[in-house]
C-alpha cells in the first residue's frame, strides 16, 4: 500500500529519469563506437587496436583539465608523430582498407535492418510525428528489437561514409526508449495521450544528444514532432527534464574525451558588419533552394526506388556505398567524417595569433596566393557541395538508418566556405571577414531549408558551436530561407512532405483546401454504422467484435435499445474497439455463460454475481465515452477539421434531432479531402502510395 | 486595383517590419534615456552636460572596432580620470543630488501615469495574456497615449532607483505598438485572432529588446503570453520575424555604444565540476522559495494597498522612493543601476591574467583576507539580497510602470555571489570555482522562481551573457526551482497569480478543479436568452440592441421564426453583438424605413432595393455563424472546458433534440467554477477583487 503510494508520487520522475539516462548512455555508446569505426578506416592504435583515436591518444592526467579544441588538435598530431596512433601507409593499402571497411560496414548495417528489424530503416521522424499526433503506427516501429538494431546499425552506416546523418535515427531510437520504458514501467496507468507526451520528450532528447543541444532538442519536440497535437506546459516540462538528463548523462560519459558536449565549439572574435548582409541573404537563398530542390528530387527518387529497386534493397546500399567511398576518398571534405569536416570549415582562421595550431590550407589563402592553388581549394569545396547534394538525394531513404540533417549542414558548410573564399579574394580582402562564420551560416540555411524549422535551427546552431555573436545573422539567414521556401510554395519540411507521400493520416493547419468549404458533415460521414446496444449479451458482443475484425473499425457508437423501433437510433456513447478488447480480456469472462451475461455500457452495475438463472451483469461503463462530440449534418468541414485537430477526438457523431445519422473519423475526413484534391488538382505528387 | 493586390501580398510583412522597427527604436530611446538619467545622479559630462557616460566617453574612431567589456571598463575609467566625465564631489552634495533626482524622477513618472494614462501602471503582462487569450481588456490599455506615457515614465521609474524592472513594461509598450500599428494598417481585414497573433509577436519582441535576447523573446511569447491560445506555426514565424527585426534595429541604434546587444557578455573560461552540483541545487531551492514567498507577500501587499492606500498612489510612490534611495545610497550593490550591479556580480575574476582591468574588491578576497573585510563584503551582499527582496514586495504594483524580472535577477545574483564567497572560503579554496557563475545561476533561479518559466529563462540567461558552457547547470538550477515550486503547490508564475487575484477571465489547463466533474452543461447554462429571429424587422433589431446595451450581452442566438409556437426555439446561428453593431453602421440603414426593412440572417438576399410597398430586404448572413458549437445538456463541464479552450469559441449552445435550451459563455463557466471553488475551499486568496 505504502509502496503504491510512493510509486504513484514518483513514477513520472523515475520514468523520465530512466528514459533520459538510457538515451544518454546509448548516445555515448554510439559516439564512441562510430568514432572507433571511422578511425579504423584510416589507422589503428599501436598500444591497443580496439581503441579509437581519442581514447588512444588521451593521457590520463590531462583528462580533467580544461582543454580547447586547438589543444586537442595539437595533442592529436603529437600522438600520431609519437607513433601511438599509426595510419595505414603502404601503396594502395590505405585506399583498399578505406574502401573495403566502408562496404563491410554498410553491408552489415543493411543486413541487420533487413533481416532483424525492418522498421529500423530510414529516419523515423515522419512516423513518430504521425504517432504522437494520434495514430498509433505499428507496434514494431518502437519496440525493443528496433531499438537495438537502430543503435547498432546507425554507427555502422555513419562510419561507412554514406551521406546520411545520425539525428533522424537518434530521434527514432530515443522514441523507442521512451516507448519501451513507459510501456514497461507505467503499463497500468498509461493512456495514449500520456504516452505521446513521453514520446515527444524522448524524441526531443534524441536531437539533444545528437547535437549536444538540450534546448534545441526541446524546441525540436515542440516545433517538429508535436505540431499536430496540443503542447501543454507539462509536456514542455517533461521534454525539458529528459533533454537535460540525457545530455548530462552524455557529458558524464564524455565520449569525445574532451570534456565538451559541444561538437564544434568555435568562437568567432570578429563581429560581423552591416556590409555583409547581402552575403547572408545569398546564403539564405541557397538554403531555400537547396531545401526545395533536394526534397523534391529525393521524393521523386523515393518513388523511383519503390518502383524499380524495391526488390534489391541490399544491393542498392552496396552500390551506393561503393560509389560514395570511391568518390569520397579523393575529396578532402568528403573523405572526412561529416562532423569533422564541418569542424574544420567552421573554424576561424586565427591570423593574428601565432600560437594557433590550426593550420589548415583553407586558412593559408590570401591575396598573394597563386590563382591555381586558390582554384584548387575552391573547386574542391564546390565539388564537395554538389557531389554531397547528389549523394543525399539518392541515399536518404535507402534501407539503412539514415538522417538528412547533418549531410544538409555539411553541404551548406562547404557552400558557405566556398562563398567566403570568393568574398575574401574579390570583395573584402583577407582578414576582414570571418570565413568560418560563412560556413556556419550556410549550414544553418540548409538545415532550415530541409526541415522548415526556424527557432529550432537557430538554437541548435547556436548550441552546436557557441558562436554567440552571430545570432542575428543566423536569424536573418533562417528568415530568408524560410521566405524563399514559402514563396516557392514549399511550406513544409521534408518530414511533412513524407507524410503526404506515404499517405499517413495527420491533420495540420493549412492542410484543408479551399475547395472543401462547400462540403458538410453529411457528405463525409459513414452511414452504414456498426452500433452496439447499450445492453447487450456477452455472446453478441463477442461475435460482433469477431465479425468486424476484418474491417478497419476503430470504435462503435452505443445506441439505446428501445429506441430502435421508433424514430431512429439514439446515441448514448462511443466505445473504442481496442478498449473493448482489453476490457473483455481483463474481465475474465470465461467463467460466465456468455449467452446469459448482459453487458451494459450505461449503467453502473455490481461486479458479476451469477443469480439464480445463471444470468449476470457486467458494467463496461468505464470504457465508454458517454458524451462523444456530436454535430449536425449541416456543419461545415472546416469546423469538423478544427474539432478533430483541437479536441483530439477519435470520432465525431453526426446527429439530427438526437438521432444518430452517421460517424466521421479523422481518416474519413482526410481520405475525403485527398480524393477531392486529386479530382481537382491532380495528384499532389506524381505518384501516390 | 494593382495597389490593392500589392498591398494584399505585402501587408503582413510591412506591418511586421513596422512593428519591429518601432519597438527597436523605442527600446533604443529608452536605453539611452535611462542611462542618461542614471548617470546624472552621480555626475555630468564636462563637454556637454546632456550626454550620458557612454556617449560622453566614446571616441569616434574606436566606435567601429570590436571591443571587449574589459576595454570598455578601462576606457570609462580613463574617461573619468581625464575629467571628461565629472562626478559630483562636494560634502553631502553627491547624496543630495542622488536623493533629490531619484525623488524627482519617481514623482514625474507617477504623475504622468496618474493623470495622463492610468493604464500605463504596473507590468501589463497579466492583462496582455488575458487579452490574447480571447478577452479584449480595455481599448485604453493598448492605445497611443498609454504607449507614449509608458515609454517616458519607464526610464524615469528605472532611474529613480526603485526596485522595479523594465521587462514587463517593455512587453506592454511593445504590445501597444503592435495594437496601434495593426489597428491602423490592417483595419479592414483584422480579426481578433489575427490581431492577437500580432500582439503575441510584439510582446515577445518587447522581451527580446529588453534583454537583447531575440530567441528568449520568441519563447516568452510562446511560454508565457500564448498559453491559453493555440500557438500556430504562422504565429511562431511572426514572433520570430518581429523579434529579429526589433533586436536588429536596436543593435543598429547601438544604445550602449559598445556595438553589443548582450547586456553582460561574460565568458567563463573555467568549466564547472560535478562536485559543484549540491551548490547548484541550493541555488535552485533558493529560487523556488524566493518565487513562492515573494509572489505570496506581494499579492498580500497588493491587497493591503487596495484597501488602505488606494487614495494616495502618488504619496505612496514618494514614500517608496525616499526609503529606497536613502537605503540604497549606502549599499554598493543597491546604489548601482541593477543591470550594472549584475554585470559586476556575473563577472569572472581573472586571477591568472594580469592584463585584466577588472579589479573589483569582490575579486580581491582570498584565504589570506582578514575575516573582517571578508565579512564586510559578505554582509553587504546579504543585506542587498534581503533589502531588495523587501523592496520588490512593496514596489511591484505601485502606480508606476514596473516589472519584476530584473529585480528578481538582481536578488538572485547577490545571493549567488554571497554563496560563492562562502564556498570559496570554506569549501573549495580560491581559484577553483567561478564565483561569477554562481551569481549568474542565482539570477536564473530567481527569474524562474518568479515567472515559473523554464525554457525561456534558460535561453534568456544564455543570450544575456553568452555563458555557453554553463547551460547544463542553468538547466539544472531551473529544474530544481521548478520542482520546489510545484511541490509547494505554487505552480504558477506571478503573472498567472495576478490573473486570479484580479479575477480576469482566462482558461488554462489544470484550472478546472476535480469538484467540477459532477456538473453538466445544464447547471451552467444561462436559460433566459435574448434571441433574434432569423427574419426580423430592422426597427425590432435596433431596439433589441438598444435594450440590451446595459446587460453584458456579447452575442445573440438566431432562432427560426416559425418554430416558436411548436416545440421550442430552433437555433440556426449565432451572431456577435459587436459584429451586429458594425454591420448596422456600415449598411447605411438610415435611408431605409426601419419598420419595413426586413433583416435576414439565413438567406442570401440582393442588396436592399425598395420595392413598391417601400419594403426592402437586407442580408446579414455574412456576420452570422450558421453552425455554432452545440452540445447536449448532459455534457460534462470538462468537455465544455476543452471546447472553449481548444476551439476558441465565444459561446456554446445547449440544445436538446434541436431545441435551444440555453447558452454558455466562457465567463459563465469561469464564474461557475470560481463560485463553486469558493464554496468548497473558501477564497483562493484571503480577499477577492
Amino acid at each position: 500500500r505504502l509502496r503504491k503510494l510512493i510509486w504513484d508520487r514518483c513514477s513520472t520522475v523515475v520514468t523520465l529519469t530512466l528514459i533520459a539516462v538510457t538515451i544518454g548512455c546509448i548516445a555515448g555508446f554510439l559516439q564512441i563506437f562510430t568514432e572507433t569505426l571511422v578511425n579504423w578506416k584510416t589507422g589503428y592504435c599501436a598500444r591497443n587496436w580496439l581503441l579509437n583515436k581519442s581514447f588512444c591518444c588521451v593521457e590520463k592526467e590531462v583528462l580533467s583539465s580544461q582543454k580547447s579544441p586547438l589543444l586537442t588538435k595539437r595533442q592529436e598530431m603529437e600522438c600520431v608523430n609519437n607513433g601511438l596512433w599509426a595510419t595505414w601507409s603502404f601503396g594502395p593499402l590505405p585506399f583498399l582498407i578505406f574502401f573495403s571497411l566502408s562496404v563491410l560496414f554498410a553491408l552489415v548495417s543493411t543486413l541487420l535492418v533487413k533481416h532483424v528489424a525492418p522498421m529500423a530503416t530510414g529516419s523515423g521522424i515522419t512516423e513518430i510525428k504521425v504517432w504522437v499526433s494520434g495514430f498509433k503506427y505499428k507496434d514494431e516501429f518502437l519496440n525493443l528489437s528496433t531499438l537495438v538494431v537502430k543503435s547498432i546499425a546507425l554507427p555502422l552506416t555513419i562510419s561507412s561514409g554514406l551521406s546520411v546523418g545520425k539525428e533522424g535515427p537518434s530521434v527514432h531510437y530515443a522514441a523507442c526508449c521512451g516507448y519501451v520504458i513507459t510501456s514497461w514501467l507505467l503499463r497500468d496507468a498509461l493512456t495514449f495521450n500520456k504516452q505521446a507526451d513521453y514520446l515527444t520528450a524522448a524524441s526531443g532528447a534524441g536531437v539533444a544528444v545528437a547535437f549536444g543541444s538540450p534546448i534545441g532538442g526541446v524546441l525540436f519536440g515542440l516545433e517538429e514532432i508535436a505540431t499536430a497535437r496540443e503542447y501543454t506546459a507539462s509536456a514542455l516540462w517533461k521534454s525539458f527534464y529528459v533533454a537535460l538528463g540525457a545530455v548530462a548523462t552524455l557529458e558524464y560519459i564524455n565520449p569525445f574525451r574532451s570534456g565538451k558536449i559541444v561538437l564544434f565549439n568555435v568562437t568567432y572574435d570578429k563581429d560581423w558588419r552591416v556590409q555583409e548582409i547581402p552575403v547572408f541573404i545569398i546564403l539564405g537563398i541557397f538554403g531555400g533552394l537547396y531545401g526545395k530542390l533536394v526534397s523534391k528530387w529525393n521524393i521523386n527518387y523515393v518513388h523511383f526506388r519503390k518502383t524499380y529497386l524495391s526488390k534489391w534493397p541490399v544491393q542498392e546500399v552496396l552500390v551506393l556505398v561503393i560509389i560514395t567511398s570511391s568518390i569520397s576518398y579523393f575529396n578532402e571534405f568528403l573523405k572526412l567524417d561529416m562532423t569533422e569536416s564541418m569542424g574544420i570549415l567552421f573554424h576561424e582562421c586565427q591570423t593574428n595569433d601565432n600560437s594557433s595550431a590550426f593550420t589548415h590550407r583553407l586558412c593559408q589563402l590570401d591575396e598573394n596566393t597563386h590563382m591555381v592553388s586558390f582554384l584548387r581549394v575552391f573547386c574542391s569545396l564546390v565539388i564537395a557541395t554538389v557531389v554531397r547534394a547528389i549523394l543525399v538525394v539518392v541515399s536518404y531513404g535507402a534501407k539503412v538508418p539514415a538522417g538528412i540533417f547533418v549531410p544538409s549542414m555539411a553541404i551548406g558548410a562547404t557552400f558557405g566556405r566556398a562563398l567566403s573564399l570568393l568574398v575574401e579574394r574579390f570583395v573584402s580582402g583577407a582578414g576582414v571577414i570571418t570565413p568560418g562564420a560563412y560556413a556556419f551560416l550556410g549550414a544553418a540555411a540548409t538545415l532550415c531549408g530541409i526541415t522548415n524549422l526556424t527557432l529550432t535551427v537557430v538554437v541548435i546552431m547556436f548550441e552546436l558551436t557557441g558562436a554567440f555573436i552571430y545570432i542575428l545573422p543566423t536569424m536573418l539567414v533562417v528568415a530568408v530561407t524560410r521566405m524563399v521556401l514559402s514563396s516557392s510554395g514549399t511550406a513544409a519540411g521534408i518530414a511533412d512532405q513524407m507524410i503526404l507521400v506515404n499517405g499517413f493520416p495527420i491533420l495540420e493547419e493549412d492542410d484543408l483546401g479551399e475547395f472543401m468549404s462547400e462540403y458538410t458533415a453529411r457528405d463525409i460521414m459513414a452511414e452504414d454504422l456498426i452500433t452496439i446496444n447499450d445492453d447487450i449479451y456477452l455472446s453478441e458482443l463477442e461475435s460482433l467484435i469477431y465479425d468486424t475484425s476484418q474491417k478497419s473499425v476503430n470504435g462503435y457508437p452505443i445506441v439505446q435499445n428501445q429506441s430502435e423501433e421508433t424514430s431512429g437510433k439514439k446515441c448514448v456513447g462511443y466505445v473504442l474497439r481496442r478498449h473493448l478488447i482489453t476490457k473483455l480480456r481483463v474481465s475474465e469472462t470465461s467463467s460466465l455463460d456468455s449467452n446469459l451475461t448482459l453487458v451494459s455500457f450505461t449503467r453502473n452495475l455490481p461486479p458479476p454475481t451469477p443469480d439464480v438463472a445463471g444470468q449476470s451483469l457486467l458494467s463496461f461503463k468505464d470504457i465508454a465515452n458517454p458524451y462523444p462530440v456530436t454535430v449536425k449534418p449541416e456543419v461545415l468541414t472546416s469546423s469538423l477539421f478544427r474539432m478533430f485537430r483541437k479536441l483530439g477526438c477519435k470520432a465525431i457523431m453526426v446527429e439530427e434531432c438526437d438521432v444518430l445519422k452517421g460517424l466521421i473519423t479523422k481518416k474519413d475526413i482526410l481520405r475525403f479531402e485527398r480524393t477531392k484534391r486529386e479530382e481537382i488538382f491532380g495528384p499532389r505528387y506524381r505518384f501516390n502510395a
